[in-house]
């Protein structure tokens, strides 16, 4: 779809700068943009950038536009409303037609909104429940009892079971786990005796699991992920992990059972949070750092090692060996210094 | 179904306290329980959530029976007990009919139990054999010549090829696969050349694979995982691995080719191995910690810094890359005192 | 195929000795290897293995011949003939025949070549295009405008998506999934807000793609990863990444997104690399390491602590978070000492 500068201003109710025809249908970044793409900087270093690129506008802030001749529109949030850009000019949406692909294994008793899209080859068992405007793509499989909300997109090869319940616009990406039993292991006898898992998974309204991530049944209790998460790909979630509303985990956590983590966190990309701990509110991890203890207060926390160039780091590594031991010697040239 | 406590308690061969007629049929965790839920408790701590639960009975040690009223069948493992419960009143029982789905596709040289369950949109190659009383998922590819054992269950999505051999009672879940081709290159004329995997994986009996675990084939000789192992989801098992009889591995753990790992080991989420290892048997080890040596003694083992907010983690990780200049003026400042 | 050693000797093009008659038909390790079996040994320390081993021939090294009685084959690498004699002895071959399976789902618009096999229900959308050669195994799902060259091989259950551009001769593993959505949010109004991704993903000629590895296509601009690229299992390689030619990377790696690797970089399994930094040609990253920093010289790099009995850990770690105080306290002995 083509719009003119006024009318993409208008339908995002921002103001603008130039000629209100210069035609818009696309978006790039500013080195790849053509003479029809929109653009936006957020950052006074990108205005070089700007100067050499060829699009046909720019969103920016009122505190960057005073230099620009080119086309513009201003907003107080430039990414923000390039995002809102996207949608508007229809550059983001999907094609699937309402209806059930012939080749998908659908369930007698599944209750499937006409108005949802199931794909080729998708597996959906008994009392399955699909709501209305969802879509799901090829080779899926929803075990039975599963219910998921409306405009949700489960994309291709992602099994839901355990009788998991998805809210409303939740997004899930190939290869994602939803429901698998968690790690629940007794000893007996010398041997390990698996606990069964009668929980579920509870995932509220606009949340997305990427590509590949895990997020396991409660093993009585639920598994609750709360509105607005977003987990990106290589996730693990276990069982009976609890994470409060508008959290965002990056690429390869690790959740342990039980953790119980804040709204409006963030978690960085290959970090550990142990089970049956708790994270506040608001607390941010920093990437491939352990929680090893509960977190009360909000903040950034981190461990770990700065990266060194390996010969460095070998030697200052070797005396961490002895850490404890250094620190006696200095207690004790302290001692003898008095 | 449901059972008195009268009838649980001769099922699982425990003594009861209370009315024997007390009817039992399901089980949950304290704060869930209805009036029909048996719930377990292990530790002196819980006893007060024991007390504001609804439960209809409680299985706990005989030290923590004494001041309870409640209906209560007596063991020394209650959470074992409480595990066996769940099987007895058949409450993690799946449903699957012996049978193949019409639209699964099967090799015609295939053996197939005709006790086992083949799940729809099933692939299954030359070769592959399929004991009695094992359940396959849907959207299963078992690739020429795997072999699996009897009464085994393998989830949805799962892809088990390199002529993987599968104990009986095994279980894997969705997303895993076994018998992918290691990570084996060799350099040659400023390129890697890939090496072709001949090897295979075995899987002893009563092993469980996590949802999107991974499991290398051998390169020449076989991947091994003995029996009783556990395996969380998310793990990385690189080619020519041996891990040794109910060691249990917790999610986001990798382990690097050729590495050998004892029985009875635990170890935690998110931890490496390095390839080539030796690992005894008995050996823990903590999270995120990476396995940089053999490991020739029982004992539980750690690598990593401790969580710190960040600014004072900032701090100390600075001196951290002068920790052996700081050795060395301890050394000096010695000298001198003498 | 069973070959004499003069014939493989000729194949290779290396020099052998001892009897031009002697029959190979396999390969294996020394320890298992038959009366007709293939070995290679390429350091002085495993003699003593090869003289116990029951293998037909051997390929070695010049010094490392001298002493030994056995048929064998000269080389300067090994390992690299070795494989090569897996490839001549047709150890390796797969079985594909040419052509579409029935149960497979192809739109109309898709283009294969008559050369390609397309294994059992998969599903390939509109505009596919499949090169020469190119093997697809079962349940692979294919999307809209993806591009495949010639003589690939996608393993079962892989997913393509995102317009992803992939070159020739590159091997994706099973549960790979390459061009899923990046991880893009943006905050708005006390929530995220996700950034529709446009962008794709470029993999050019001889890149092979470990087991559930996901690989997130670009947000505007392409994700790449150049030529000769090797990844190993469960890495995540995030939007905008761009991975230069011949680099290799093992499992468990996490890659945030806009980094820009060098080209013939190795990264052990377990490191991590933070969003929108640049690390130089020929850089080894040890394993479990955070790439915190640009990296502009070639070298290893390393960051983390070294393994220890958990008690002796538990100590220096204490220490850890007074580091910064410790070295305060060596300054002031310093002071003192003047």
């Amino acid at each position: 779809m083509s719009m003119t500068l006024r009318q993409l201003a208008d339908a995002l109710q921002l103001e603008f700068r130039g000629d209100a025809e210069t035609p818009i249908s696309g978006v790039a970044s500013l080195a790849a943009a053509g003479a029809s793409d929109l653009c936006f900087i957020q950052q006074r270093k990108y205005l070089a950038r700007l100067e050499a690129s060829r699009c046909a506008a720019v969103i920016v802030s009122e505190n960057l536009a005073a230099s620009l001749e080119r086309p513009l529109l201003l907003s107080a949030e430039p990414h923000y409303s390039f995002v809102r850009a996207i949608e508007v000019l229809g550059l983001a949406a999907t094609d699937a037609a309402p209806g059930v692909d012939p080749s998908a294994r659908v369930a007698a008793s599944a209750r499937i909104d006409e108005s949802a899209s199931i794909g080729p080859l998708c597996v959906i068992g008994d009392d399955v429940e699909i709501g209305a405007g969802t879509h799901i793509g090829a080779a899926v499989v929803i075990e039975r009892g599963v219910r998921i909300g409306a405009d949700c997109t489960i994309h291709s090869r992602v099994t839901l079971s355990g009788s998991a319940q998805i809210g409303d616009r939740c997004i899930l990406h190939p290869g994602s786990v939803v429901g698998a039993d968690g790690f629940g292991l007794v000893e007996h006898a010398e041997a390990w005796k698996k606990i069964p898992h009668l929980g579920s998974v509870r995932i509220d309204d606009d949340v997305e699991i990427g590509a590949n991530t895990t997020v396991d049944r409660g093993a009585l209790d639920d598994t609750v992920i709360e509105q607005g998460c977003k987990l990106d790909n290589q996730i693990q979630v276990g069982h009976n992990v609890h994470i409060g509303a508008h959290t965002a985990i990056a690429g390869c956590v690790g959740i342990a059972g039980s953790a119980r983590i804040g709204r409006y966190c963030k978690i960085s990309g290959g970090a550990g949070i142990l089970g049956h701990l708790q994270v506040a509110d608001h607390v941010t991890i920093t990437a491939m750092s352990l929680v090893t203890r509960d977190i009360r207060e909000p903040g950034v926390y981190s461990s770990g090692t700065p990266l060194l160039e390996n010969r460095l780091w070998l030697r200052n590594s070797s005396r961490y060996k002895s850490l404890e031991q250094l620190a006696q010697r200095v207690d004790r040239l302290e001692k003898n210094g008095k």
